[in-house]
């Protein structure tokens, strides 16, 4: 079973060298996340995930939740280190303290999320829904309802949820059928079933706040006539909880892994809802939840893709079979290591190049996240904004994707015992598949990126990240040592563009072209994004190397870099051929002739 | 739960069309194998795959095997399936007349055992470890051993297994610890602990057939001091079965996938086993087997990925969600079906890309061991074991790579329900999971065909293949419709070439690079193969419309065929890339610096 340990050297190497988050935050005025106030929560963060969350894994898999008769039950465990991790304040880090929060910065919430999920993905799915519940209600809740609701979510005391898909609509939330009738005392009775609900039910806190799309009697057809509702498990009721409300689950799901999640059909029956934001404006308040959910959802990717690259490294140290081809190089032993061998070590080397790169990315994405909702200027927000709208799709789907890929090689570099549950690395595999699903599948991401947010906005999205990657070329072009990569990097960021500019062009006349070259573009966007990073940290690492301060590290780091240009990035030229192809032999095949 | 309909047109078109089985098998001298003989067969062997294998997949799944006290009892329904199987004389299909076999061409075997696993992968296990074990014994076993167990085995009476893997080796059978004792009555007295056993014990039959690696106790060390046995769970008396024989299984593994094939530890307690075959000798026996086994491993990927698509096609027709973005298809319903998404159609279109490829691939290859087992001249035998060699490992790894790429589409398709055990997607995945692992991982897969098969024959067998496809792209460069895709594969062809030799000679200074470059390799080989199988099929289509034969099959080939070249073909430009890179990123990173 692979242990977790949170990888506390990368991570602060990102915070304290790469994006210097200590300026960050004081450019912020966000002067609680000291360096000192920093470096406590990571040590005392990673403790809690290495010695309470990550030993309730595979347990956790292997016992799954119970249902009965409408309860919940989560595996041994769960419910004791939820209590923990509330007592401890985990909930409310991020949280405003006019709410009970410890105010600090969102990135640093993030960064602890990084490690709860590498520790146990499925654990991490309870407070993860209601850490989006929670943003949801603080950006569109009135007062009394984060007095009511978000004070106790943020205690820990209660948990959220997100109530979106039905039966028959899942991408498509304009055709939802769940109903909302306006009561007299101004609340809505909601009645409707949804599925697929994360943390639905379940045994851990005093109260469940489910928030719901349906609609109202006169709502327009469509997305437009969508409204959001707080739905309560039971009635808030002075500082407690009253009356059971209209409320069930109806049942839990048997899922491929995230088997401790409990993924539930919720039944509402005439239950009592109150609207939050504006009447018809539900879908915008769900995307503050859907955006939050997204970045988590990217960093699954990651924390799953760390764990198994945590578990392969060790199996690749210790397993022994054959031997070099260059020779033996453990001659007393009955074989060599296999990380001797060059492709256990390309396997090995591309988890790493993901995991770190992917994490550089995330890291950067939870920065805009700090500047979009604390810089002082409206210019900054916006332009942090701008930046985020562009990187959630790629940080969703490109992380996924890259993180289900991180986790297969990591369960192959076991050979047959990667297959077999002890050993945990194939729940990692299933436990990643969901991510390229959930919070929009990647294929809808890779729309939302290309046809949204780059074509939507005539390029101007696109335009404001390759402008931060063109300075950085220009700045690092005769670099001594990476001049060559930083060219490599310049001729794809100005690919990227034309490429973005071709597919504009033909999707005029025909708009199947985007969404046949969608996925491609994004693949090829993350790719391009990724490189990036592995070029930042690079030159940081030669940077450190220069001024005599290296155990390896920043060593590994230029050889990651390497690797990460020479046999990962050239994938960049498959996807340009392929999403350059056009849509033709895409869309010509008529729907019955696809098989006879 | 995806139900499976044998894909007899595709098949027929292959067989009839394509590779011209009737003159094939007529050219051998395989009388037997008559058209109508074979038209039966696939129709026989359809209607029992499809109303009697499918139907118990996922309950198989569900209920997995259950193991108590050194018994193991396969799930509800597949017992009965496999006495309905051998009564069938399924087994015997392929196998030599002087045993009780029929004598029909492999070929033959191998195409019901494709729909057989589509059916059912798990099932499929237990008649595919027995075909092995057959082959075995036919090729080595001496006449006493072949009445004794190859009879039986081709009756469906006694299984078969391959007992290779113990708890420390896999990959590296030179250091296996089993022993062999020579007896005073000439058998041997095998001890030791084999692990990862297929079929290793169930409740199919009346006897299991165990073919045990082990080491005399003057054996050389290392592969050239292996020998093989027959250890049989009951000792043979007269027509049926005596004494119980040392074996027992010890316990049974709990896996991704493939819950219904019972995976077995095998002690042997100084149990009675028999030479087959020359001392020492036993891991060229084993080959035997284990090129079978690669084959049929191989076409596992074809099989769920086929499963995987009916399932898919199937989903993608009915699910409403979302409207095409050239306007409403089904302006009458909810939503449009969710096959007019471009992106929905690439997934479906990358999956039949794949199975059909991979099952021309593995046609062409099963013509090539009728023709090494039965042709008249030993020349024409020899060039067929030559491209069979080189084919192996390429049907191994690349059919099982691209397999999981197609399962793991077909589950996207289905959004958040492919995840939901219920919709048996999910399975496809996990089933499929194994196939890139075991039989020799990819890995070593792509090592025998870089290392052992191209450069080991200093290219010779490279270009055995090569020079079919030049001669392919000379008959066909003037092609009034598909020159540009000959011209392609042409230079892709010459394109292979050049990259072997450029490896080759790397090698010469560094074996590192062959072990760097392999998988990369591989994957190249197996897109230019299947580029290839595209345009023989394309071209038959093409003239197959040419005189007006056509209800949209031939023109959805040829659709297929443009989207392969287009959208697929293309990564053979990221593989060329990486693999050119050479070993030095992959390599200098030293072991303690993986991770800090």
């Amino acid at each position: 079973m692979p242990e977790y340990k949170a990888p506390l050297r990368d991570m602060r190497f990102l915070i304290d060298d790469v994006f210097a988050f200590p300026a960050h935050y004081a450019s912020l005025g966000a002067d609680d996340a000291s360096p000192d106030m920093v470096a406590a929560i990571l040590e005392e963060g990673a403790k809690f995930c290495e010695q309470v969350l990550a030993p309730l894994n595979r347990s956790g898999d292997e016992e799954g939740c119970h249902f009965d008769n409408g309860v919940v039950t989560t595996p041994k465990g769960f419910k004791e280190a939820f209590a923990q991790y509330a007592e401890g304040g985990w909930m409310g880090l991020a949280a405003d303290p006019l709410h009970g929060g410890q105010g600090l910065p969102e990135s640093l919430g993030l960064i602890v999320a990084e490690m709860v999920a590498s520790a146990n993905q499925s654990w991490a799915m309870y407070p993860g829904l209601t850490h989006g519940a929670m943003s949801a209600i603080h950006a569109h809740g009135s007062e009394e309802q984060k007095q009511t609701y978000l004070t106790r979510l943020t205690e820990g005391r209660w948990t959220g949820t997100m109530c979106l898909t039905e039966p028959h609509c899942g991408t498509d939330l304009g055709i939802i059928k769940t109903r909302a009738v306006p009561q007299a005392d101004g609340s809505h009775a909601i009645s409707g079933t949804k599925i697929f609900i994360s943390a639905g039910e379940h045994d851990m806190s005093e109260n469940i706040v489910h928030l719901v799309l349906a609609k109202l009697p006169d709502a327009p057809a469509g997305t437009r006539g969508i409204s959001l509702f707080i739905v309560p498990k039971f009635l808030p009721q002075g500082d407690g909880v009253g009356a059971r409300n209209a409320v069930s689950c109806g049942s839990i799901e048997h899922k491929m892994g995230i088997k401790a999640s409990a993924t539930c059909v919720i039944n509402f029956d005439a239950a009592t809802g109150y609207l939050i934001g504006e009447a018809n404006k539900g879908l915008a308040c769900m995307f503050t939840m859907m955006n939050h959910a997204r970045l988590g959802t990217g960093m699954q990717g990651l924390c799953l893709g760390e764990a198994s690259y945590q578990g392969a490294l060790r199996y690749a140290r210790e397993r022994l079979q054959m031997r070099a081809l260059t020779g033996p190089k453990a001659p007393d032993k009955a074989a060599d290591p296999i990380i001797v061998h060059p492709d256990v070590r390309r396997m090995l080397l591309t988890m790493k190049a993901f995991n770190e790169g992917n994490r550089a990315l995330a890291y950067f994405t939870a920065q805009l996240i700090d500047v979009a909702h604390r810089a002082e200027t409206a210019e900054a927000r916006q332009e942090a904004e701008d930046l985020l709208a562009l990187l959630t799709p790629i940080c969703k789907a490109f992380m996924t994707e890259t993180g289900l890929e991180a986790t297969n090689h990591g369960m192959q570099v076991f050979g047959g015992h990667g297959y077999i549950r002890e050993w945990g690395m194939e729940q990692l595999v299933r436990d990643c598949r969901i991510a390229p699903i959930y919070e929009g599948t990647n294929g809808i991401q890779a729309l939302d990126l290309l046809g949204r947010k780059v074509l939507g906005s005539q390029g101007k999205l696109l335009r404001g990240f390759t402008r931060v990657l063109h300075k950085f070329c220009e700045a690092q072009q005769e670099h001594p040592q990476l001049a060559p990569q930083v060219a490599q990097l310049a001729a794809l960021n100005r690919q990227w563009g034309e490429l973005t500019q071709s597919i504009g062009m033909a999707a005029m006349k025909n708009p199947d072209e985007v969404g046949a070259a969608s996925v491609d573009y994004l693949m090829y966007s993350g790719y391009v994004t990724l490189a990036y990073f592995w070029l930042r940290m690079a030159v940081v690492a030669q940077e450190k190397l220069a001024q005599g301060d290296d155990d390896g590290f920043h060593q590994a780091k230029l050889v990651t870099c390497a690797f990460y240009f020479q046999r990962i990035l050239p994938r960049t030229e498959a996807h340009r051929l392929a999403m350059s192809a056009g849509s033709a032999s895409t869309m010509q095949l008529v729907e019955e002739h696809f098989a006879f």
